[in-house]
């Protein structure tokens, strides 16, 4: 029962195996590979756009190189106050877009308020030379707190930054789970809902370390700059086929909609068995695998006697995390733990 | 006959299999796995020393951090000028150091000469508030012209600048190379001449990408501050154990140094074929896996038929790299293509 | 009527005189002349405590520098939401740092919140790898809305940062008139309260461009990596000595608290003028040279047509800023322009 | 007999005067005051061109803005060896541009060596990820020598570097000794020659501290991308009108020429008395105010103890350093001095 963390996961053996069949003979390297190509290919299908792409190991390279094309040095990402990004990431969009600003915003269950948004534009000027002006919008789909914006949510807060001339950043770590709840294409919970760039990752959801940064419409004419960051960065590693071979293979036969929608399925049954216990709340609407609660201490006392791995925060808060490996076994052992 | 570069080659199978054993359930992520921790003292026993030990999976990612603890955003490395860390890293030190500057030091076949260290020493103030003060020696062994350096070669260099508060940086890319070449230890090729952190690469030989920074002596006391640049840069990948299982099944039962073994001795094989066609000058000592040669233009051309990859350099210099993957039957391919 | 802000008021006689005694044949150039021994010395004499001292042109430069000092690249500089150095420097904290974050912290009148800031201290751990940790807090007094923290209000925020270790920086852009306004001494209101570093301004207060960063106490030791990083971002200029020259003289014979004390007395009239015409909000305590009211449209209106210079924000809200070279005459224009 | 420096010398009583006549009343802060627009149009005229232009306090600061604006993170600055932006600015280059690289260049007497040039310039590719690629020239007039390159000289260099694509910077801190020299016009001495940008500067030449960034041609479109810089580097300092007054006075009536042409005069006085010496072999063409010379050691000992100011390296070689204010009667003394 280790809900503690999607990243603690196993792989697929899909992408395991990809491996072996990535690993015949001699291969181009730095993305000259024939697997990167198709996987270029794969994705310009699956997004149903022409985009240009990188590929790194970790969403924290992703985001931050991201970014870096998105904010120049003096300028100031918009995110959400729980974002990733803001909290998550030691700086690294700080560090990658030569000392940027974050600027955290407000809005419930981590959903960056339109109306916040709205304030801000208007409070922080976009062209006076003392003031760090706004030059990218940055979300996370699903977000921190494992929920979902909508598309009327993602257009709400998109369209005013577009307007303005922000670049929009989308957080894909769990873009995968998002669709699956959403019932989206990926086009339409991407680029047409205003993203410029998605970090698509596939590492919490089955592979070992696949980031892609896919550029939509006008940034593609960027990915000369992207590159010589990636190189820059040490994140253009020379056997860069097996990077795209996992990510290939998580993307085809819709391994990576499998393996969500059974991540997704396994927090729900989480939740449903919390709130069943009659002493767990719910804290935010459960869209994708993560499950969010705030348990009275016996129960938390008795889930963790049980051999439940979950995280709690110091104010009380819990986090269960289900993953595409969450098995049968263990949500009939969370069963047993609740109800003993 | 694909002399391109090592990083074209494959994976060792065996490496590819530590993967399968490493994908056995849940695992603490970051670092924090059980594999991790057989890697660190697999090291620390390989290098008789205590070690402390950053993983990222790529060499460019794994100098430039070392670089950034040894010196400061106003400090200066003193390389060779062709270092790689110069060269082919599109500036990832000056990146990482958060602007430091690099030096490049003159030295035949890529060897710093130790005359010029002293004397660079001398012209650089280490305490003139205007002027960038020399903080850090790089030294890699086996070096960008495939040398290496005798150990004397390397006390003559690190002694003097250690003698001076400089911290040294050993580009190990090759290492296992060097260790096979020189008949050394894995400590005397490294802290017992004078290194302060080796960054030790399995990726060029046998690996998928997998890099260690090994941290000797003093410099152990400063892994918390590496920690906190190995996240910001986005090389703290969640999924570290299949880093960590990666160069452990390459330290394991010396398969380093078997692959480094066949890599060399291809490298002399392709050697003496190129001297024996009578048309090729070998330009550096081959003490390692790689060729450096320059060729008349007619047997270039014949090789270029044959199908032989290789690198050719706009002055007429060419590299054959050999890897671990390096066959009898393209050395034997070799030999009709040299012969014919 | 020129109360669009301090920094268009000319510059006090007394200090362009200064540069033209110390403009007395040659003298020892960045720092070493005997004008700038004789300001360290004063310094150290008014603040009552051995000091170590750099001194620059702008306040943005001092305090970014200050800030460089306490907060290294994957740190936090905690500070209010309307802080001078979150909002009017474009992000020059985040460059001099090489990435630092700044986060905003709500409170009262730009004067932040000892709750808020126990808060965060307590969110925001100090040694997760994956968070950027709080390093320094930054307090401007005067604050950025007109207002004087007391000592006590001081240490309630100064007292827990120092306990976990957070480097204290003072934005003293209108220190002298902080002084004024609460009667302390200059010790009192700096390393007494918890400073490590006070920022010193005389630029708004009849200087032409003179900033002192004042290092107290342990952060003395830093002054070598202090003047690397002046020297490195141009803030070394060549002729330092007329930089101390502007200063000494403005120290000299309380120059300072004269010219502060005429410009809070100007500002307490503009307040009491305001006030006396039943169309003005006061938003804050009046407690230096600046008044913030809102304006009922008719009485803006009325001023503005009067030729009355004061800058007005979207939200509405006006400032008033007093100097030392505001006249009974533009004091006399503006009871005018009220009861017009 | 001061020779150590021009920054040690005093500031001429015009430009004293003209501190005064600038602090009349109130005038707008950071640049958009009347005497800056008179500037502005004065420097226009005098380069017989369009220009804009940013004011900085130290010639560090305006050389690194410069080259922030012509080289990104990922670039690299072609300079000499010698140059004061590689050898005496600790990294300021290296922390604007966030990183960029500088390579430094061999040629005689401080001048880039066009056939040095144009073998790095084929050396170091544009357009590849790996490698650092020249974005930048950077070229001192006078050099770090004391000498002139002719316009044939300049062009020889800023010509092959163009035609590639790479912005052409002038270091110009010594500008008017060289149209002293040379005989040239600004024109002919700046953008005819091939540069983008000029940073001119006031400071060594009689002024407090006063540089201008000249843009020349397509390079003012950055203008506000410069001025984002300078803010953000604490180099846009409030009371703008002072510096901007230094050197309108500077240029008023061809101050800066009949300055530069004092300092010049007494450099060759200074050189022909070394030269008549017999112990000293002068070491560069005296082109400017700097005399660089190998002294005997008796010679050396003797000037010294007769009080003479000059800088002395660890090699022997020797600098007497010319300036406005380099009177008759210091002249007379050090002939007195070389005769003894």
């Amino acid at each position: 029962m280790n809900f503690l963390s999607d990243t603690t996961s196993p792989v697929h053996p899909v992408i395991l195996d990809a491996l072996k069949t990535a690993n015949d003979g001699y291969a181009a390297s730095y993305g000259h590979d024939p697997i990167t190509t198709r996987l270029r290919a794969k994705l310009s299908e699956l997004f149903e756009a022409p985009i240009e792409m990188v590929l790194t190991t970790s969403g924290t390279a992703s985001n931050a190189l991201a970014l870096s094309l998105l904010c120049p040095p003096h300028g100031m990402v918009l995110c959400h106050d729980e974002a990733h990004i803001h909290r998550d990431e030691r700086g690294a969009p700080e560090f990658f877009t030569g000392g940027g600003k974050l600027l955290p915003l407000k809005g419930d269950h981590a959903k960056i308020d339109a109306g916040q948004l709205h304030k801000v534009l208007k409070e922080w000027p976009r062209d006076f030379v003392h003031t760090t002006p706004p030059r990218a919008l940055s979300i996370s789909n699903l977000n921190e707190s494992g929920c979902l914006y909508s598309i009327d949510e993602l257009i709400a807060v998109t369209k005013p930054a577009r307007k303005l001339g922000l670049g929009v950043h989308f957080d894909g770590a769990r873009f995968a789970n998002a669709l699956i709840s959403s019932g989206q294409t990926p086009a339409e919970l991407s680029w047409k809902a205003g993203a410029d760039i998605l970090c698509l990752g596939a590492t919490k959801n089955g592979a070992i370390g696949a980031e892609a940064i896919l550029l939509f419409g006008k940034t593609q004419d960027q990915l000369t700059e992207l590159q010589a960051r990636q190189k820059r960065s040490g994140h253009m590693g020379p056997k860069a086929r097996f990077i795209a071979a996992q990510m290939l293979a998580w993307l085809e036969d819709d391994l990576w909609l499998a393996l969500a929608r059974d991540a997704n399925s396994a927090a729900q049954e989480i939740a449903a068995l919390l709130r069943s216990s009659g002493g767990a709340k719910i804290l935010h609407s459960v869209d994708g695998n993560e499950v969010f609660a705030r348990l009275e201490d016996p129960l938390a006392e008795q889930l963790r006697k049980a051999g439940v791995g979950f995280y709690q925060w110091p104010d009380g808060s819990a986090r269960f995390v289900a993953s595409w490996s969450t098995s049968e076994e263990e949500l009939s052992d969370f069963r047993h733990a609740i109800n003993a």
